[in-house]
């Protein structure tokens, strides 16, 4: 099984960028900790970054080559972007969209989410916890245990 | 470690009510699973449900004696209910927002969620799961262990 | 045939409560004269009335167990309770939404129903006519009797 | 004691338009129930059917000669027609809205209506059932059998 | 000079509509005033009065061929056509605008008005007199006697 | 194979209403220039002009006896009329709304279509063009030409 | 029959002030226009313009002693303040608010009036004809000859 | 004369609830301190805290047999309860709102009362002594002392 | 202890304007009244009325020199005024605001309060007892007898 | 004569994605199709995909060197590019906007055209005969053939 | 050449009036900064502050006497005065709006300009330096120095 | 010092797109006229133009490397990218928005920035001369000689 984790924009930037709001592990850390976190749950994960919505496009679409879901954290582009939504909607996988800050309680225009309803479920607020979090809940579900 | 587990309005029907949307599972059931899941993370879990907006806040408000922090799925509650929400802010104890259905997939006022912004995070759209993965995210915070 | 009455907050006060408004006639003498229509119809009605949201919410979900439909004034509920539309969409059983005045005709949150779209059909402005009117239209659609 | 029934624009086609939102009953098969309805309560209704909003008007003005009071179904000028509401108000003779579906269960533009707030009451949701209710409605209130 | 009165929905009840808002005078008696005072102003009235919203469509495009301005209340269409809008913009007439009652005293829906962007000005508030009123702004423009 | 060719109000006054937004053709000659490319197309066309909506929707439904199609410029009652869309849907013709002028390009409340989500499609903004085009994409569709 | 004329800010530039959209007469000529026609009418104006909110709240207020009523432009300050309109309800005096330009043919925030409520009746888009027509609305109104 | 206060939810938790905002008087400490003001009005008060919003609905009821004025801090049902709101409206007794913090500095949702409307007054800002003044407003009020 | 007690526009007014809103006191008696209150608490009070927003600017800035607090009835510039919000601000004396009617009971427009953010608190309803009402607020809070 | 067709986000995959609304044609066979009518037109057409808002911003500003106009599906970007909609102002040709779908029947976000108001016009719902029509729209107009 | 600076009101606080947002220049310090910057650029100007909305309508008024451009910082009357507005399209003087904190970074009502859109353009965000670049920017326009 | 010049999408266009919006000078003309002036003040400046949304992220970030502060007109990305907004607030360098036209003056959506709000301060409405008094509005902050 093979999940594609998809990162958006400034997301590479994670550690040094408002630590106080995102935490100050890198993304390199982050993606490492969650490869291991995958090896346990006996799933392959391949990791995208990219500041622009259109190569986020690409990857999903890609994705339906050799991936059996997908992990997103579309940052910026939650609150902005019908193409990414178009995507996930085209491509028919399974997809998680994951959060680190709880966006409920930020700026207006970040509790507006227009990847969620497209998506299988949401969760955000648990930092880089949000990735772990957001694996196992979707492979969980591939693995049909729904608890 | 101990957990205080809250469900809201009419998931006592849960299994019964809508399986189209909410699944065939009972509430006891779900929290016969969450409570194994538990007791291998090692967390003593307590139950309260109820239909009485006052009586959540109640639980909650008590359960400041003896827990360190709350799951809850406010269900309908989680879109009207301004006193639960000033009932997380005053305990202090860190708080997990938990929905089964993708509340951003439904109609327009399920979407915006009062309770959330006085949360830790929100999970929602993994059927029972949410539960499973609402207690990991939990009391991984609650041990430090932020990733 | 057996039909569940609800009454909402304050129409216990009925009759004293602002009669310009509601009329002058209790609650009870209402429901004696209902009772009296419904022996007609040849049905047995229940009633039931509570301050307290989340009692009527488990009032509906009770009805599942020996009743045939129910008949509603959510009163001040109607325009704030969605643990109260949740319960009737989970109960599935058939339900009609009354109200003494003509809430069309009030200020402007009193236009807003958020129990109705779960309901068969609502009724309002007829005074302590509109029980009548309500549980007639109940009982002709669970006699299959539509016209 | 007269009544005027006035069906609004496209209830001509009831029965072949969309029975699945409107049910199967020729408008001529619900005015002819009706009329039997009528009958059993002792009042004569006169039957009047337009697409022409002016037309309806005119109607409703022509009435204040000889009729003592309206039922009326506004079909879609419920949420357009100013010219109806304000002949409502002018003729001043009790009018009820009724309405086949449940209005407050379809499309966002169909919940608000302007004739509403200046009929005695509104009944929807019930078929063909609601002119029963409506006219039973209208005619107890007459007799000032307001229960 | 021959200017066209256009009177819209339900103005032919004057004088027993809602007397408290508009009056006691008959529309025959407001028009026989404004006939007298035509005369003293030296200009021809034709008038029409219709409750149908495509007849003053046609009374408007009718105008062009013998009229020289339009002096119109289109009571409940202000608030809702565009059709006589468009029609008032398409003939190119200067058309003024009237209203019995104050419309920035009444219900939210009828301070918008529709067709007052496209007439030359709008008169409120001074019952029959608006007429009066109206009529005089329209001829004295149309004399050039702009003051 | 027969199409109802439906031009709305003030459409009768083309060529001479303001020709800068809507071009200097007459209807005449735009409905005769669409008769030829109709006969190319081997298809008979009926035209109706109304300035009355419900006499639009008159002839709505009297397309159901002989006609394939109805190809409609609702002209201003485009953005009021629930009636016109009633009839359209009512009726089941596969029905294309038409506009001379870009309505995306003018005021506000003309880019909003209340008919438009019950057609097949919409086309705006091509002058007389539109019709030709609307007439295309109408009769492909009902060849089962869809490209 | 004494009138206080009300010329709110920059009514001081009549005439140098965008005469596309204002004219080219003075304020002064205006005035003098208007004074000669009060003679005609049998009554006396007296004028004040200030650019100030509060000194129009003064002369406002200062009109009980001595004036049977009040013709008003507050200019800018029709859409900005509630102090005048308090002002005109507390002195209870009969105001009638006038405007050179079609206020309902400018920017969204000119077709508001907070003071237009409070007033008799409103008239706009007469040039400076406006205020002649507003002190023939007024005198008529106060020598009761309403029509 | 007698006085009923009622304490909305999480009133109880005062002094250890967020004292930044709420200050560091526990509810009793608070409650004492009115009492010992009400003796030197000459008033006895009862006091009633719920965290149930039908319960408070039944206390406002209650008040009617013995209390001459109710002393309400609705807290969080302040923004949300329609309930409340009809109670105070059906009892008819005076009734003052209070509140600890000033609400127009906080949340937007917290700037709307729906109960204030239909209460003599409200008062907020002033801590614990917002108390103290309502009582003062009241007891002067229910002495016709009203300055 | 001083207090600068600032009315606005309108208020000197008071007692022969809608009497039946704002009560039959004149200012002069409210003012009078209040001095004898200060005297029993032991501050002084300096009096400020006018109807010009920009001279409330400049007394509020004046009275950093020599006053302790401020107690303000902004009137109708309670809703429109940035320019008083911003002075409030800047002098960072305690300020109280107040209103003789219960604002949250009329038009929209006057339950907005962009002054109260800024101020202590809040009090409105109590005729001219909430002058009474705010100034011992303010004093209290002074003396830091904040209960 | 050359045109540029341009396909937005996604609209590689047509076929593909979501064939209950976009069909069962890929882009390639729709591309196909439309050279084929483009010979019989007599034009020249060049195709460009991406899913790269800023790529369809340089394809747009190179089309000033060699094209005639712009044939356009914005696809997710209609909604939400201000930058081609900037770009298609820029750059001065014809540009006509077309759509698969109806987007006046979907979500409320697709309703919204940032693009149309520099379009020529705007062609919806013939599924790839929208591109067909839209071509011949296009021609027609750099051919003067306006009808 | 002769720029008239206009200072709105609270802004002879400055220095004085909340530091963190405004900075601890006194007003005579930066205008005295201001006019060593003109004497620079061989400007003279003129300093006018005042916190009465009309006395700066009646400042940009006289400006068309003897000024070549007007520099404004209108502080709350940006947000709230239709008058200054006015005022500023009458004299068709250049001006340009300065602001000394960055207004999109403020309270939401601080966003928008109700004088900007009359103005050659606004600069806001730089303190003091604000003044001096608007100077800059003015001064370089009047020299037909556009860059 | 060295600044970062960014120029969003479109802007590669200047001088040729739409020139009564954004004058004659070419993008090369402008950055060549901020070069010198950049001597005059002592620095340095890169410049950095993309029409794609993901790159001008991309250059932001790598500004962090080798450059004092930005100065950016990100056009049409000012009103729709969180992206852009996000890497300026994670660079943490100051960054000037500019704006050739006024966008105050423009359509609504133009006068919503995304981006201001994380930004120093914002210049529009000089056209070129943005561009300069961006740059010495940022040289002067960064060499502190903020006035």
């Amino acid at each position: 099984m093979k999940i594609l984790v998809i990162n958006g924009p400034n997301l590479n930037l994670l550690g040094t960028r408002e630590p106080e709001v995102y935490g100050t592990l890198t993304l390199d850390a982050v993606m490492c900790e969650l490869k291991k976190y995958a090896e346990k749950l006996g799933v392959e994960i391949e990791h995208f970054q990219s500041n622009i919505e259109g190569e986020i496009v690409n990857a999903i679409q890609r994705a339906r080559v050799d991936c059996d879901g997908i992990l997103i954290n579309p940052a910026a582009y939650t609150h902005t972007s019908v193409a990414i939504r178009d995507a996930i909607s085209a491509v028919k996988l399974p997809c998680v969209e994951v959060h680190l800050s709880n966006i409920q309680d930020r700026e207006e225009f970040r509790k507006i989410s227009l990847t969620a309803p497209v998506c299988v479920g949401q969760i955000s607020g648990f930092g880089a916890g949000s990735y772990i979090l957001g694996l196992k809940g979707l492979v969980d579900r591939l693995n049909s245990r729904k608890l």
